[in-house]
């Protein structure tokens, strides 16, 4: 079976919806799910945007609130708003991201770090909601966050992050299927659809 | 019953297959249909975009047509790649298409421009192409394209334009039910179900 690899980022709106129901929708379709974070804000800077798109296009943004509005009550998903500030800082949570891959919490952890960011106005930056998070699931919160500060952690984080670039990716959520490109929680279902033919 | 407004530029890619299934989709929703051209350059300018979104940003750009090509196929629409430039200049298309809108030949005018410019390689901003496409139709081309010429047409497009950034608007296609905005042919049927519950 080809595998979906799922390209999020924690300060993504959509990246949320997608998150929280792919896993369910992968196991439906009988598709391999590989979780991978990356960091959008390096991507946005080669293309020239110092700030979400959503923010630098203020009609954009202002729809893209409504729309998400309608896709969570859809969804049944939980939708406070504002976040504290948009878009929030998903570095460290996408380096315990992949801290956590070894030990299988990472699906998990993510779900939990978008519900704190778009569900319950917490800092995700902050190291006591990324902690709180990590003790929530069972996982030794020091010992993740100590590693998430390690070198080999950061650099997997950038060389994640490159790749995402060099494979086209230019928002956030993407789907790859091989080379196989698709962007957004709105073409998941197609995503999955590809990767059963492939 | 509410009406969908379906607002649409000549050159927007996504605008093609929007336009070639919406008659099919609201008539099976029961849904009343108004053909509302614009003009989507005026207001990427307000953006601060003096170009397509999807030449600005290549790797957006390159994912658009490989997300095309696929939706196409799926639809069973023709597409032939690239047309003669991108985008075409769809103005003198947008002010015919409200011409036609007294004589009930917008729909028909509409799908044949889109035709002409994503699977046919034609100028749609030429006046030849659009008198083949008028009189393909049997439209009277000397008399529509002369009336498309006059001050009301070209003040009635400028408002219409006008309106869809007033009311939000800052892509093609949009859907409008009442002040409800969807954004892009992947929202058509949420904005028809939209519609039918309101």
């Amino acid at each position: 079976m080809v595998a979906v690899e799922f390209w999020y980022e924690f300060g993504s709106t959509y990246s949320y919806p997608a998150a929280m129901r792919i896993e369910r929708l992968a196991g439906e379709a009988d598709v391999p799910l590989l979780w991978r974070p990356f960091l959008l804000g390096p991507i946005l800077k080669e293309q020239g945007l110092n700030d979400s798109p959503f923010n630098v296009f203020a009609a954009k943004g202002r729809y893209m609130w409504r729309d998400l509005t309608r896709i969570c009550a859809a969804e049944g998903l939980p939708l406070i708003r504002p976040p504290i500030r948009f878009p929030q800082n998903g570095l460290k949570a996408a380096r315990l991201a992949l801290v956590g891959e070894a030990q299988g919490w990472t699906p998990d952890f993510t779900r939990a770090v978008f519900l704190a960011n778009f569900a319950e106005q917490k800092d995700i930056a902050s190291e006591e909601t990324l902690a709180t998070i990590l003790s929530g699931l069972g996982v030794d919160a020091d010992a993740a966050l100590a590693e998430a500060r390690t070198l080999p952690v950061k650099d997997r984080l950038r060389a994640q992050t490159e790749e995402a670039s060099r494979r086209g990716i230019f928002g956030a959520p993407s789907f790859l299927i091989g080379d196989e490109l698709f962007w957004g929680n709105d073409r998941l279902e197609a995503a999955l659809a590809w990767a059963k033919r492939a």
